[in-house]
């Protein structure tokens, strides 16, 4: 009977899961190929999937068969941990309505579009009603999370993307850093401004080279293009399913150096989705852990291995190769210096890894308030600019270079913001991890040889799914 | 109560129309952007969601309100239409099971992935053992729907893209046109002999400048890119939804003359999507009415409007513009020659006029057989070669210029071909009454106007979606 139970509850999962990778395709689409005057269509459509994902989970159904599994769990350990995350899908279901979930994903939808005009117009007043409808809802999404989690509601929010981490964590980890942090950049940028400082800008570079560059550094780090794509969009991401991985970026023709690191982040990204266990396909422990460790993976291939003076060694000649160029800037030496910079910016996605965290504590700080109320959705520029000035001693010139740059909470996603620092600290340790365990690894990657990296990655970390809890797949990884 | 029976129906079937968009897109993807690893994971989101659609339909609850809402019907003449096309629908879906709805859209699109590779390589084996499972269950298909609509399992099949077309009525009107048109084409290929016949290749055309001209001339038919793209695939389609119509096409550098037609013809599908009636949007009476009607409205653009001698003389300068060229087989009498021209061809979307029918001919007998069981699989190339030969007089020198043309039965489509023929003939028609009612059509052609024809089938066609039977709607635009 029970595993009867367990077998029946796969199957319903498994339409979940059908149905959720549906609607990330969609969400591709919407934010790569779709014209603008479909979004309220699109809107629709993403709305009635997630209706009918909720209505699946909220059948009495289900809960009768989780509590006849739980009762008597399989004897294997996988699919006690794939019942787990079930019941863990189930209870973030039963917290809300179904008409919260669909005026939550229509108004997502509705923020996000309009989004994209706000923020090239640098104009935050654009979409401070939509923000302030999809908020709203938001407030109600956490309250009502908060009280079946037992937990504050900015913390329910952030248990979508990090199971169960907490407030006090993130403030004890945010407040550490910050005792460190900001004389940590006074030194390096005294010793940067000693050294010679930074390049100017780099010359014109055509977008099609850029775009094969990219694609043939992806390649080379394990990205397989009969499983994905690479394209264009206003705010860099991955997407799409473990089957066919949806990448993107933004080019600029003065400039190749911020896009390809971006590609590069989001492979780390990829490389994950790609690997995950692939007999637990569509279920709950077939997915990523949590963001955290999403964020890990980027920012180690980004971070740790592509900002390594080796790495640029590695690609110096590519790069020359691919633009046709001699320029010194383009000498390994100058890429050194260019992407160790450290430097107070307005960007987030640009930031080197020292100012990174100020940009994450910014936006943890201001999310906590807006979802508390603390925070009111017409007060958020002013918020932000003061923070910025706080934190990093600047202030952007117009909100397109402020509370407009990043996607996250016009599309309904507060709470995301931390789990970058975390997963900033959990690469940092795994690369350290992969270094003891192969001392040889710089020349590996000197020689553009990155399968090491990218196995131990796959093995610890890719291949684990939801199997195991965040904290267990890092010590077991790491020690 | 009859009306809140009919309420709640309108609910329930927007939830289906909502769905059935969201695989619009899916399936435009599937064939535009997708990579080909992913077609296994399409195949099963795809599924899922039929699944979910079917079962919403199925529901007894449905039958229940349907027999509520018809012993009372609204009032509104247009809720009336409307609740005739529920029940359609639901009378489709109850025919099949549901394991038959998942195993039909997961055959359709592994066989339509596999003859993505079949058609390049011209070989029809490499795809045959997946159009042989998907065959048997469309037939399968065709017997239960047969079963309960009363008639022929083709004509069950035809009955999804025709309501209520008869294989006799299908027969009479092709032993119809093939008692004169081989005659006809006999007469024409004589006398275009006569005259100096056709032009060699043209020249060579970057495919930058095909896609500028062929936006353009979208623009100019009133295509608006806020609600639609223009794309690259490996048949030409026109997809997606109302809001967010997605037209394809096929470019070669040798020749623009084929992908230009090809555009301006799916242009005529897409009006038509555009300006379905927007109060019925999602709701069964707001499709298009058949595909007879569509496909009228793409010839009557294509074989009509844009193959005229007055439309040619207007494109004429723009082509040469576009290409930068004096070339006199850009001047208007060439193109004249070249799109009038009449001869037996392999591909029948290239076809003229004349020679089309026979095209459709071949495909309705081989499709019959093929669903009836007389003719089985393994013996569709010699049965294709040897319906061109008795038709055209010419065989393909292979199976991509031969039987893997058409992507439709790999798409698991049977009884669709009919309807091209239907619709070239009503398309004649309504050409001819627009002629009527517009004398001086000719010169708005000619001067790149084509307001009042786009007008015309936007009132007459378009906005009566499927709130009329073909018959009527057709009677009521050409009298």
């Amino acid at each position: 009977m029970t595993k009867a139970a367990y077998q029946v509850l796969e199957q319903r999962y498994r339409r979940i899961g059908a149905i959720k990778e549906a609607q990330a395709i969609l969400h591709w689409d919407m934010a790569v190929m779709m014209p603008s005057g479909s979004a309220e269509g699109r809107a629709t459509q993403l709305a009635e999937l997630s209706l009918v994902i909720h209505e699946i989970l909220k059948d009495p159904g289900i809960e009768d068969l989780l509590t006849i599994a739980e009762s008597t769990p399989p004897s294997s350990r996988t699919q006690r941990a794939n019942l787990v995350e079930m019941r863990r899908m189930q209870i973030h279901a039963n917290a809300i309505e179904a008409d919260l979930v669909v005026a939550l994903t229509e108004a997502s939808s509705k923020c996000e579009m309009q989004w994209r005009h706000a923020r090239p117009a640098g104009d935050f007043k654009l979409v401070s009603k939509e923000l302030e409808n999809l908020l709203s809802l938001v407030r109600k999404k956490a309250q009502g999370k908060a009280e079946i989690l037992g937990c504050r509601p900015y913390e329910a929010l952030m248990d979508e993307y990090e199971p169960e981490v907490t407030i006090q964590e993130i403030d004890t980890l945010f407040n550490d850093l910050l005792t460190f942090l900001p004389e940590l950049l006074d030194k390096i940028q005294t010793k940067q401004k000693g050294t010679g400082g930074l390049l100017g800008p780099l010359g014109r570079f055509p977008i099609e080279r850029q775009t094969e560059l990219a694609k043939a550094l992806m390649k080379q780090l394990g990205f397989d293009f009969e499983f994905g794509r690479l394209d264009v969009s206003l705010h860099p991401f991955c997407g799409g399913v473990p089957e066919d991985i949806r990448i993107t970026t933004r080019y600029s023709e003065e400039s190749f150096v911020e896009s390809l690191m971006g590609v590069l982040h989001e492979t780390g990204h990829a490389l994950y989705e790609r690997n995950l266990p692939r007999e637990w396909r569509l279920q709950p422990a077939g997915q990523a852990r949590g963001m955290a460790l999403h964020e890990s993976q980027s920012l180690l291939v980004e971070m740790q291995l592509c900002r390594s003076a080796e790495f640029l060694e590695f690609i110096s000649p590519l790069i020359k190769t691919a633009f046709d160029s001699r320029a010194k800037q383009l000498n390994t030496e100058s890429l050194i210096a260019y992407y160790g910079k450290v430097e107070p910016g307005f960007i987030r996605v640009d930031a080197d890894e020292v100012t990174y965290p100020f940009h994450v504590v910014l936006r943890y700080n201001i999310e906590k308030s807006l979802v508390s109320g603390d925070l009111s959705v017409s007060d958020l520029p002013d918020a932000w600019n003061d923070g910025m000035r706080n934190l990093l001693g600047i202030v952007p010139p117009d909100d397109q270079k402020g509370c407009l740059q990043d996607i996250h909470w016009f599309s309904g996603s507060f709470g995301y913001f931390p789990t970058y620092t975390m997963g900033a600290l959990a690469a940092a340790q795994m690369y350290a991890a992969i270094q003891r365990e192969y001392p040889e690894i710089r020349d590996c990657v000197r020689a553009g040889d990155f399968s090491k990296i990218t196995e131990w990655c796959c093995q610890k970390i890719h291949r684990q799914g939801s199997l195991e809890s965040t904290s267990n797949i890092l010590i077991n990884a790491t020690g």
